[in-house]
C-alpha cells in the first residue's frame, strides 16, 4: 500500500513539463485511455461526466430557442459527400471508408461522417418546399471520425470524437447570419460562465475558414503551453451547400428561392481545454458548474468514534443531495490518501467530519483551487457551499482571464511579432488581412490567424508584420 | 391546400394492411427517412424526441444502481474482435469493415463495433487487478452497425441502430447472475410503466442465446402482426470473455481469479414497438410518459375574438409549462387541419379554446387515445390534465395487455401448434427443451422460442410439439 501511495499522485509540475504532466494527469485522474486503434481513445467515466454536464448544459440552450435534435445515418455514399466541392476537397484526406461488409465488397465506398452537412442536406431537400417549413433548426450529438495524421492527444485531436453540430435553414440571409451570431453568443456564454474559459471571439480569415462556409465564426482560447485551442465554430454557409443540395423553397410570392444556411458545433475537446487550463500540480480542477460530484464527503475515521462518524456522514450525504455528493467511507484507505485521490479527481469542495468537528455541530470545508480550509457549522453548511462553489466557479475564470490577459503580446512588425510568437505569447495586432502576408506569418513564425473580432473600434493602423495599411485587428498564434 | 388535406391522414387501416399502414405512419407523422444507404434511416425530431425520453428514464435508474457511463472507440481491430470464438461467429458475417483512409490502405481492418465487448474488455483487463477494483459497473449509449440482410424496417431492423450497452463485472457467479436479472427488472418496468407494453420475459434457449454468452434474458411483445418483438437483453456472461480478455482480479486471500460479467441492451427499436402497438387509424399514439410535448393547445380563431382568444392561449401555454404544451396559433391552417394533424403526430390530449369556452373560463380536453371530448374549468385544468394522463398511461397498457392475452394460444400437439402460429397467434406450452425439437418447430412453424420463463408453477407436463416428456413451459412465435 506504501508503494500505492507513492504512485498515487502526479510525479512532475505543469509549469515543469506540461505535456507530461497533461499525459499523467489523464492516466492518473481516469480521464481516457489509448485503445489499440491508434488515434481512437476512450473517454472514462471521470470525462464522460463532464462531457455529459455540457451536453445538458448546451441542449437546454438550443432548445430553449426552438432546435430539436435528430439521428442522421454515420455511413455517406461517396456521392453524396462530393456534392459540395469545396467541402469535399477540405475532407477527403482524413475519410475512413467502409469497402467490406462480411466478406462481400461494396460497390460504393461509404464515408464514416467527417461532419454530416451532405447526409443532412439530401433530407432538407426533400423536407423543404414552402416557407412554412422555415426555418428548420436541427441538431444532433453523435461520434465524427477524421483520420487526420497530426500528432494525437487525448481529447485535443483525436481519430474519433464525439460532438454536437446544429444545422440549420432559413429563408433570408439575415436570419441564418442572425442564427450563425446567436449560436456564437451561446457558445461564448458556455466557455465563460460554465467551462470558465476566457475566450476571443470573431471572424476566420479565408485561409482557416471551413470547407464550404461563406463564413467561419469562432471561440477560442490559450492554452498554458502557448498554443490557441478552437473551442467551437458557427458556420454562415450561405447559399453554397442549398444550391450543391437543392434546397429550394417557394416564398410568399409564390417564388422559388435558395435557402441560406448555418451549421455549428462544439466537441469533447472542451473537455481538454478544460483539463489543461484548470489542471494544477495536485490534478484535476473541475469548475463546480461542469462537475457532477460536486462535493466529497470523507469521514475522518477512529476505532472508537467510527459508527457514530459514519453515521454522521451518511446523514449529511442526504442532506447535501443536490451537491450529488460522494462518500468516501471505505476503510482500507487512510484520510491522506483519500484527500489525495479526489483533489487528483477534481472534486470542488471537499467536507472533512471527525470527532473533534462533531463535538461542535461542525465540518471541515476545504476548497478544491485554493486548498483554503474552513470549519463550518453543519446548519450553515448549505449555504456555505452554495457560496463557495459560485465563488470558486468565478475565481478560476479570473485566474484563466488574469493567464490569458498576461499571454496577449502586441506587434508593430515582424520582429516584434516573431520574438511574442517563440515566447509562447498570442499576438494581437492589426492585420492586412492580405493571404499572401497570412501565409508568410505561418511560414516564418509558425503561426495562424485565430480571429478577426466582431466590433473593432480602432479603425486605422498599419499590419503588425508587414506593416502596410490595415483596418482591423487579428489574434495570431501556433494552434492544436 | 384542399389537396394537402386530403393528403394529411393515413390512407390504409391498420387492421386492413398492417405493412402499409406501418409505413405511412411513418412517413406522415415524420418519424423516420430512408436515407441512401439501404437498411440505414433517419430518425426525425418526432421520433428521436421518444428515443430522449426513453433514454433519460433508463439513464436514471442505472445511474441510482451506480452504474456510469463511458465511451468506447467505435473502431475495433479484427485480431481484437476474434478473441472470444463464438462472439465472433455470430456477428463475423454481419460486421462493416474499414480499409482504408484517405487514399491509405490500412493493414489491419477494423470493425465498425457490432457491440462492444471486445473493444470494453480489452480496457477492463487493465483496470482490474484488486477485488477493490470490483464491481466494475460500465453503461455506453452509442451507434451500432449490423450489416444485416434480412428486410429492413424501419426501427425494428436497421443497419445503424442506437442503442444503450451496460457491461458490469463482478467478484462472484452470483453478483453477475443477481445484475443479470435486476437489469431484466428494470427492463421490465422501463416497457410496462412507461412503454405501456405488456411483455414476456424469461431465458433463451442455447440456439437463441447471445454469441459468447452462458445465459441470455429477455424481454419481449407481441406486435399486431402476429410477430413477437425482442425489446431488451440482459445476459450473463459467466468466464467466456474474462478468460478470452484475460479480466482477473487478486480476491481477499490474495488469489487470482477470473471476473464474472454480464452485458446488456436495448435499442431504437423500442420506438417501432411503441409505433406498432399504440398507434391507431389516425395515426401515433404515444403513452404520456414517453411524449416530450403531453399536450397541444389549439386556439379556435374566429376573425372577430383572434386576439383574445390566442392571448388566452398563450396564458394557458405559459400556466401548464410543465406539460410542455405545442401552442398551434397558426393562422394558415383551419382547426380540423390543426386537430387532424396532432393526432396524427400522437401527441396524448389536446386542448382546444373557443370564444364560447372562454365565456365559461373553461375549454375542451380530447384524449388521443379514446377521442373523449370534455369541458373542464380553467381552475381545474392542471389537476384534470394530470388525471386524465395518468388514466391514460394505464389505459394503453390494459389494452395492449387485453391484446397479447388474446393472441396466447396454448398447444398440446404439433397440430395445434402449427395451427396457432398459422393464425398469428403466440404458443405458450410445455416444451421438451430438446434441440432437435426446437429445429424442427422452426423448420415446420416458422416459430422461435422467445423465452423459457423463470418461477413457473406448474413442473410436470408434455411438449406441445413433438409431446414427449417437459418439466417448464415455453414462448414460441415468429418474429422480427
Amino acid at each position: 500500500m506504501a508503494k500505492k501511495e507513492e504512485m498515487q499522485g502526479l510525479t512532475v509540475k505543469k509549469e515543469k513539463d506540461f505535456s507530461e504532466w497533461y499525459s499523467q494527469i489523464i492516466q492518473k485522474a481516469e480521464l481516457a485511455e489509448h485503445s489499440s486503434v491508434s488515434g481512437c481513445i476512450v473517454l472514462r467515466p471521470n470525462a464522460f461526466q463532464v462531457w455529459e454536464q455540457i451536453k445538458q448544459i448546451f441542449d437546454k440552450k438550443i432548445k430553449k430557442t426552438g432546435h430539436k435534435n435528430a439521428y442522421f445515418p454515420m455511413l455517406i455514399p461517396e456521392k453524396l459527400l462530393e456534392k459540395e466541392k469545396e467541402h469535399i476537397q477540405g475532407f477527403s484526406p482524413e475519410v475512413a471508408w467502409v469497402t467490406q461488409t462480411g466478406e462481400t465488397k461494396l460497390n460504393e465506398r461509404l464515408a464514416l461522417r467527417p461532419t454530416s452537412e451532405s447526409i443532412m442536406y439530401e433530407s432538407f431537400s426533400k423536407w423543404i418546399r414552402s416557407h412554412r417549413d422555415l426555418p428548420l433548426l436541427l441538431n444532433q450529438w453523435c461520434n465524427i471520425v477524421r483520420w487526420e495524421f497530426k500528432h494525437p492527444k487525448p481529447f485535443l485531436r483525436t481519430r474519433e470524437f464525439l460532438w454536437q453540430e446544429g444545422h440549420t435553414v432559413h429563408e433570408t440571409k439575415k436570419e441564418a447570419w442572425n442564427e450563425t451570431l446567436n449560436i456564437l453568443k451561446e457558445y461564448e456564454d458556455l466557455m465563460k460562465n460554465y467551462l470558465a474559459l476566457p475566450i476571443i471571439s470573431g471572424m476566420k480569415t479565408n485561409a482557416e475558414k471551413f470547407a464550404g462556409a461563406d463564413t467561419t465564426t469562432a471561440v477560442e482560447t490559450l492554452m498554458p503551453d502557448g498554443k490557441a485551442l478552437q473551442l467551437g465554430t458557427s458556420h454562415f454557409l450561405g447559399q453554397n451547400f442549398s444550391k450543391a443540395f437543392e434546397i429550394k423553397f417557394l416564398n410568399e410570392k409564390s417564388e422559388e428561392k435558395f435557402a441560406w444556411q448555418t451549421s455549428w458545433g462544439i466537441s469533447t475537446r472542451l473537455i481538454g481545454a478544460v483539463i489543461m487550463m484548470h489542471g494544477d500540480d495536485k490534478g484535476l480542477v473541475l469548475p463546480p458548474k461542469i462537475a457532477f460530484n460536486k462535493i466529497v464527503i470523507v469521514p475522518i475515521i477512529f476505532e472508537d468514534s467510527k459508527t457514530k462518524i459514519v453515521k454522521k456522514a451518511k446523514e449529511l450525504e442526504k442532506k447535501l443531495k443536490k451537491f450529488n455528493p460522494l462518500l468516501d467511507d471505505r476503510e482500507e484507505y487512510s484520510a491522506g490518501w483519500k484527500f489525495n485521490e479526489w483533489e487528483l479527481k477534481g472534486i470542488p469542495v471537499r467536507i472533512e467530519i471527525g470527532p473533534k468537528d462533531m463535538e461542535k455541530e461542525a465540518v471541515m470545508v476545504v476548497r478544491r483551487d485554493t486548498g483554503e480550509k474552513k470549519q463550518v457549522k453543519i446548519k450553515e453548511l448549505e449555504k456555505t457551499l452554495d457560496r463557495e462553489l459560485e465563488q470558486m466557479q468565478k475565481e478560476l475564470y479570473k485566474k484563466a482571464h488574469k493567464f490569458l490577459d498576461k499571454n496577449v503580446a502586441e506587434a508593430a512588425n515582424s520582429s516584434d511579432f516573431q520574438k511574442a510568437i517563440k515566447n509562447g505569447k498570442m499576438v494581437h495586432c492589426f492585420f492586412c488581412e492580405d493571404e499572401k502576408c497570412e501565409k508568410k506569418i505561418k511560414e516564418e513564425t509558425g503561426a495562424t490567424n485565430r480571429v478577426i473580432p466582431f466590433n473593432q473600434k480602432e479603425s486605422q493602423g498599419k499590419c503588425g508584420y508587414c506593416e502596410s495599411k490595415a483596418e482591423r485587428k487579428s489574434f495570431f498564434a501556433k494552434s492544436y
